[in-house]
């Protein structure tokens, strides 16, 4: 088999065989096929696409290049969740004790944060205490007992994904729904949970800019997951804007509280309890959505959800206590709030910039290298369709600095007050196949 | 500039402009851009060609990647020809005393034989004494005083384009118009010719496999060329049975002989008279296409034609007097003659297949390694179109070796006789612009 004859088949259209996505896979990791040879059939690929058994035996063949974590000692479903990347993205510290609380097992490898997006390790570390640092046993045992457990990313998973991501990354073959798709696939397959639940964004602050985008990828994701034998659903939410309020670490586990405790941002509840209720039916713990829905407004409603996530809290080292206790969480020196200019409607809240706007205070990484601030961020006070009147606050900025002014510009260049707009949908569709 | 955005811009349909393609050029010929991103390019642009500005672009950065031949100090419009390769193809032994005997300069670079094909310097190396290696100056002279001179390839011409088209041979973006044709009049802008024509072979021994894509790219040729300069046209040819009825060098060097004296196959003469009068024409010495052809026909018939090879023969150290005594040049020990096995009709003679079983007698280069030699080759008896009758010899064979079967078994198999067939058009087509 020549990997030359392989580009020029899937440049002419045609469909690769299993054998033969192995070899180029295989090939690839091993070093004996070269970057340019790949680099030229990933571009082949944004052009001819992959067939459905295609991209399900790509995503195995990256899949099988390196180690996958091996839950069978955990009992009952896993189901993990995966968001495709938001700005002020709560829903996993909401979700795990929710879910958990209804006796499914959470088992969830998480990883930190890059850019103007959030890692749930980093979230959670702004709990004193909390640690990530536990060994295998310890986190099987922890699920077993308790339903729930956060590890940091351990193993050589999928390292054909990362060559080929930073090879995609500088040839201009990320943008294929193909490749997309088979490669967060394959990270959550390797990562050993019988079943997904995915969260794909759409807008602004998402790299897919439109809901046909995001349905197309969604339904490539799905497809790929039921074909290699893990059942999959998918979410299309909206990400125009930041969901809920909070922007920034502490300022986001406060959110989660609030919401475990049915006071949280309705935004940031409605999307937890429809990707919630994927992960209860595909755990066969409820026959239908519907039921799967009324199962988590209960264990909200009874203060379960929340006592889970104290349990949690404490089995990894955590002070549980600054779950009633706010005041224990890291606190910014300066509170300052940004006010409207004028009288209107909030018309535009652009994801990605006040993402980055969080960022610069210190609440995101601009590099792997740099240091996160947990105490700083931004909390949206008002959201999209929400009237303001001049001089009524907008957001509020949590700062370590006093001079804030680079931050305070890139809010208002960032968000637009018009006459009339109207709050977008929270959720554009429901995939399940 | 970033490569990757140049990527991404061609992927996405749009035209590069001179800067940037000088950028992706440079970079590329200096390591600054890595074959990785090349290829992904070249994928790109196989799927959305450039247009024709960014060809001559293309062309243009190519040229500059490296040294160019000043030609400058030879007088009068120098017009060069070039064949996109076949079998047999004896045109230029013809065509460059030819169009020297009616004063128009002939400054000739040539290269060797790799393959199937061979190189105008080993079959001028089958005169004994006959020697390219002369200085520039040497050459310039010899133009100058005799209009004829030929020289082995010098310098570090278009190094660009031999990185590309290593990089293309193995990433499967070798079939693309748009990088053919500006690799091929690259190198003929670099070999410093005021005028190009272009001999575009079409057919089973051709890389251009149906006259529709040879008139492709030989307007993409004669467009890149007008668009830098270079006045260029193209002859459509046909390559589905060898050139002429000889395939090997001494062999080719007597057929040339024949045809300068008006007694060589009619479809050898039929091209060069079509390739030779768009020299004529594009040199300024005829008004018209017709004009040029019959002062062609003139320098034949009067002799000068074949006296001007004589000349270029011994201003270049051969012994012209193999002109009058053909058993001056090499000879091969065995003439073996490979008979019809049936009556009826040629109707196909695979030319790259005859020119693999020439080479396989020592005529051509498996590897750039390989010694030719010169005395070996193949005479086609009968070509397409002609009767034959069984036991009629269809091919003689010329070798240094007695056992031949291995050629044997490839002439039968690559020779057909049928019941009806009809000689194939020799000039398809002819571009002018």
């Amino acid at each position: 088999m020549r990997m030359v004859d392989l580009i020029a088949k899937k440049r002419d259209g045609k469909e690769l065989t299993t054998e033969e996505i192995n070899f180029i896979i295989e090939g690839y990791t091993k070093g004996d096929i070269p970057d340019y040879q790949v680099s030229s059939l990933a571009m082949a690929i944004y052009f001819k696409d992959m067939t459905a058994r295609e991209r399900a035996d790509l995503t195995m063949a990256i899949v099988n290049s390196g180690e996958t974590i091996d839950l069978s000692a955990i009992e009952g479903i896993k189901v993990d969740k995966h968001s495709t990347g938001g700005v002020g993205d709560t829903t996993t510290l909401v979700l795990a004790p929710l879910v958990a609380a209804l006796d499914i097992p959470v088992a969830k490898m998480s990883g930190r944060g890059l850019g103007h997006t959030g890692g749930t390790i980093d979230k959670l570390e702004a709990i004193e205490g909390f640690h990530v640092e536990i060994s295998k046993d310890e986190f099987v045992n922890l699920v077993n007992e308790h339903k729930i457990a956060v590890i940091g990313q351990t193993g050589n998973l999928t390292p054909a994904d990362k060559k080929l991501y930073a090879l995609r990354d500088v040839t201009a073959t990320v943008d294929s729904i193909a490749l997309i798709a088979s490669s967060i696939m394959s990270k959550k397959i390797a990562a050993g949970s019988d079943a997904i639940v995915l969260d794909v964004k759409t807008g602004a602050g998402a790299f897919m800019k439109t809901p046909e985008d995001a349905k197309e990828l969604a339904h490539a994701m799905v497809s790929i997951g039921n074909n290699v034998g893990r059942k999959t659903m998918a979410v299309i939410s909206d990400m125009s804007q930041p969901l809920g309020a909070a922007i920034g670490n502490a300022l986001e586990v406060q959110e989660a509280i609030d919401t475990l405790r049915g006071q949280g941002p309705k935004d940031l509840e409605d999307l937890c309890l429809a990707l919630g209720r994927q992960m209860v039916f595909l755990a066969n713990k409820a026959s239908s959505l519907e039921e799967a829905e009324e199962m988590l407004k209960e264990v909200i409603r009874n203060g379960k959800a929340l006592e889970k996530f104290k349990e949690f809290i404490a089995n990894q080292g955590g002070d549980a206590s600054v779950v009633d206790d706010p005041e224990k969480l890291p606190k910014a020196k300066f509170l300052i709030e940004v006010p409207a200019r004028e009288d209107g409607v909030v018309a535009e809240i652009v994801a990605d910039e006040i993402g980055t706007a969080a960022m610069l205070l210190g609440a995101g990484r601009a590099t792997k290298e740099s240091e996160i601030d947990l105490a700083v961020g931004l909390m949206l006070n008002k959201k999209i369709g929400e009237s303001v009147k001049a001089g009524e606050s907008l957001v509020t900025i949590h700062a370590n600095r006093d001079n804030v002014e680079d931050v305070i510009r890139m809010i208002y260049d960032n968000i637009r007050i018009a006459d009339h707009a109207e709050a977008p949908v929270l959720i554009h569709d429901i995939v399940t196949e």
